[in-house]
């Protein structure tokens, strides 16, 4: 939800903040963020929904996955791609929309406080109003993002805290062997390396924070933030889960919780790979999020249709090549064929004039996250 | 219950092994170990359940916790301190005894299959022959264990095959940017650290097992494997928890549930700790498991009675030191006093000539640093 | 010298192996195997060392990095280049040819008692009998790297072992607060993990030689036993640093220098993770050794002069793609460019028939490791 | 030398200060911090090092063990046990006093810039005027020894980000399989890692100079930095090594000596373990840095000759038990006995009326598992 609000919150017009930040912030109303589908979790750049323009408004189809508590909220802040522009956008729906269709996700073993679900879009209908005016593409959405990625460390960082607190005292008061579990070598550095770790999430949470205010923080330093402070949770619960042996995996002396509900905190937002990358992407300069992708020269993508392929790229690769400075350079042309079998498109093909046509069709987004 | 099947086929007379280990081998009947107490888990030995003799057989008080399918068992074998000897003895116990009460044990987030319970056990009677002869101390169950630990064991490499097959199809069949989840570095080298330890866990668990056949296992090896594999394990399917991203947290995808699984095979059967310094005194010849004990030098515990607890002492301690050969050394005294208000002793007491001495070479800086 | 030993014995002919080996088994003359190059460590099939069919034999330029030992080595065997086939062969070089360099690596921190070198070739000269028969592709040299891993296996096997028996017999000596060092816990677990490790270490490399010598061995396998036990044993000998203190940084003291020594054995013969990647390529069918490559779809290598490269392209992708079926495919080409300026090639290439060019420089070989 | 600066600033007298400090801080002079013995490094409360007050001084008599640099030190501020007051005391002795050998320690693999000695210590007389004022027992050393825990926390982050360093630069350069290192996934993923470490190194040594400015550090706080910002530096240096491949054990390339450097930082000013321990100490209020001490009850060290030994503590135990709470409680009693042998007293032991009593009551059983 807390996304949700600062997704409105960024994206929105100053008419739709006024309408439902207040209600958000008070918890009146549920909002949810609706980004992932079930064939893009890492890559939601490359998200399918889409939203085609209709009279007065836009058109959803496709399907959601995993949007939190999709199944009692009022409002749902849903991305899809903009058949015009190829562009993501963001549209506000309202719970109860003709054509959208919410199934939970049932047998959850993490955060199960939190009710996800699929949703199902079938030719549902936004006015034209509803549309985030801030959300033009996938760009606009990962300054949300890193807000997100700070957020959600902020979570982790508290999780630890309690698995830690409940082990301490769990180990001052549970004796074994005639003297309480605390006084044990290996259960004291347990807790010392659960604090440490503790101290040094907080501190970096702290200055998450800092930049963020200061208007500083890149995607790479929330990526970072997000990934180090998840890891660190991660072996922070586990050590509390481990420390309270047989109690440890009963729910009622929460630590066995702890340790299943920072699974969910380590993998969403990004998982601890893909924040990696992306904060790697900053400090090299080099992108490896795709793991096919040689991002250290240009790399090209040309989506287009098999028959024309041969001509088509030709053309498109004389014209680049034509452009290069004359030095020595790799470059990765990245072919997508899709078939087409129109004799009548062969033919035109073979009769353009090659140095006529432009380069339109290559995109240059391939590494937006 | 497999638990219970060797302890009843390592300590039964041969009536007994007659008469239950046909219908436990068939799995007409369960069966149930019932060692572990509410403040005795790792220092099992020390378990306060009490057996008391009576006319025609036994009275069994105390309270035992985890006993596996306790719920719908037919049989229970239970171990108790005999009140003559002091020594651990084991009885066979059946479902519905007068004075035994079971209550499920709730929210558990691993191992949801066994329902756990707690064992109330209230003057409950068991007939001589159901005493099994072969349980006369807690040194008689140390083989049993060591018999356990090898077979969790094999039960933690069962889960860790289980969740590398299922990351290894899912990564082979779920794609993000374009191509499988197999195809990222990160991923692969993931799936060969599962792969790695699966066959190293596979290879020392049947290890234990040549030992076992050839009557060569000992309680430190037993340890040794059962520690490291389960570490090894947990480390496998967190893993897989992890290579399955969002998916990983839902049940239906197996591998959550063998990371939340694994979290009770780490630890029974002798938690990691526990069987890490199990291992560590076999190779050392020096008991760490005691936090507090001096293992190098001789340590004696006095259990006395508080008003008593002067005399006593120093003449206790004389006897030893008289004893000891002059040279420079080491004793540790551990007293656990009782208290008892007897007028008659402290009058005794207050007689001792001893206020002159004073208390300087009692050195107060022990726990500096 | 091993690796030399296993090169000759495999690669050579009847007579080349008459003539080397017994001297080299009986460690009367040394043996060096040269295969890495200042740039091509881990992608060491592309390396540039070439040799040129002379009068009477061939013709070896190039530089080789780190072959062990060949400052007062007898016979070096060395791979390169054979620029008629572009494959790799092997060559025996006898000490003191003409052409041939070696200088010391100096100020190693690692396995010092191995004196590694720089080797530079200049028109060294190897008689035509001096070829090894064997050695035709570097595929010839794979088998050879797979032994080479089980022994390098068995090197981080002894190195922890002997980690280890110091690490052990140390703790039991020596004391601290009064008790051996061997009585803390946190020692305890320690020596355990080490010895935990060491037990599994020794299975899996013992299943290696198992496999080899039933002539199952695989790539895969050979490159999945070489990651994950110089990876233990790395963890091994850092406990055994640790448990020595200040005095595991004495070499005297043997751990010390088992800490350092395991750092060559983890990098070399395949660093971790490009073993890793090579048995991850035998388990998911993918190969993601090369960062840039999307391996799951036919990827080309064009190595073309870049002054003829527009045409060059146009016609080799069309020709590619006529070729290709009408289905949804993805294609990487992968092009380097290289600068040319030559006025005459320029008109050459303009003037050039486009369709009678033959795909004679489209590289196959891209994923060969 | 830092350390000894430290101390001097602390302990010494105003008129040592301006003598010392200014030809320190400008580093003209060399000064040596000398408080580890062969037989004490983590136990350094315990140390052997005597000060007995001879006419117009002191004279001292040990061993101490690796005090950096003293081979061509000015001054060295040793540490000994005042044989008076049992008392740890510091004393200022100028290089080249009589009765003060020096040995280097050869074979180092670790901080070999600095040159770590024995030294030797027989009756070597130190004027009254060169006793530090404010070292009159091991408490008042601690403070020096947190704020030294502190530096020495920034010494591994400065290695830490050397090798950060080093690595990326490395990685942007050195190409394999036709791309930089930098652009592998794995290597990214280690890039990351240590640079998080790195940050959240970085903020909790802040941290602690913020705590220490305050005047509120303590020293559990220092010790649980000092403990963890090592281990996450090793852990840094280890990833860092490993991305330099074969180049990573040449020292020149820098990481390779930081991997080894670390090893020293990791283990001096407190062990890992001990830092540990210590801090644990302070969470937890029980102190398990001694193996075998339980510290949850009041635990008294008799230091006795044993001839007396008997009626010694006879009477101080029936001291201490008369002030004891009547409560249930544990006591645990450490006696150190030196024997002295002395025919009087001998027979003053003997006329005791003990020998009636018999042991019975002591259990023979503590370390059955």
């Amino acid at each position: 939800m807390s996304c949700a609000c600062v997704g409105a919150a960024q994206l929105g017009s100053e008419a739709q903040k006024r309408k439902y930040l207040p209600s958000l912030g008070k918890l009146q109303k549920v909002c949810v963020y609706a980004l992932s589908e079930p064939d893009h979790g890492s890559d939601a750049s490359t998200l399918c929904t889409t939203a085609r323009k209709v009279s007065g408004g836009w058109g959803l189809n496709g399907k959601k996955l995993w949007p939190a508590n999709s199944s009692f909220a009022d409002v749902f802040l849903i991305l899809a791609r903009n058949t015009s522009t190829n562009q993501i956008n963001g549209f506000i729906v309202h719970e109860g929309r003709p054509g959208m269709q919410i199934s939970k996700i049932e047998n959850k073993m993490s955060l199960r406080i939190v009710q996800n679900c699929d949703i199902l879009l079938q030719d549902v209908f936004v006015p034209e109003d509803d549309r985030l005016p801030g959300a033009n593409s996938f760009q606009d959405l990962v300054n949300a993002l890193s807000i997100a990625r700070v957020m959600v460390s902020w979570i982790s960082i508290g999780i630890a805290m309690g698995a830690y607190d409940v082990s301490l005292r769990y180990l001052g008061e549970r004796k074994q062997f005639g003297a309480p579990l605390a006084s044990s070598q290996m259960n004291q550095e347990k807790l010392v390396r659960m604090l440490g770790n503790i101290q040094a999430m907080s501190l970096l949470g702290w200055r998450l924070c800092k930049l963020h205010d200061a208007g500083k923080i890149t995607a790479g330093q929330a990526s970072l933030g997000k990934a180090w402070i998840t890891k660190q949770a991660r072996e922070t619960v586990a050590l509390g889960r481990e420390l309270l042996g047989g109690n440890g995996i009963v729910i009622d002396f929460h630590v066995g919780k702890a340790f299943c509900d920072m699974e969910s905190v380590y993998s969403y937002e990004g998982s601890y790979d893909l924040n990696a990358l992306v904060a790697a992407r900053e400090i090299t300069g080099i992108s490896a999020i795709r793991p096919a992708s040689r991002s250290y020269s240009p790399t090209l993508v040309l989506n287009i249709e098999c028959t024309e392929a041969s001509i088509y790229l030709a053309v498109v690769i004389i014209k680049l090549i034509s452009q290069l400075p004359r030095e020595d350079k790799e470059i990765l042309l990245h072919l997508r064929i899709t078939p087409r079998h129109s004799s009548a498109h062969e033919k035109k093909c073979a009769t353009l004039p090659v140095f006529a046509i432009s380069l339109v069709s290559v995109s240059e987004t391939l590494f937006s996250m």
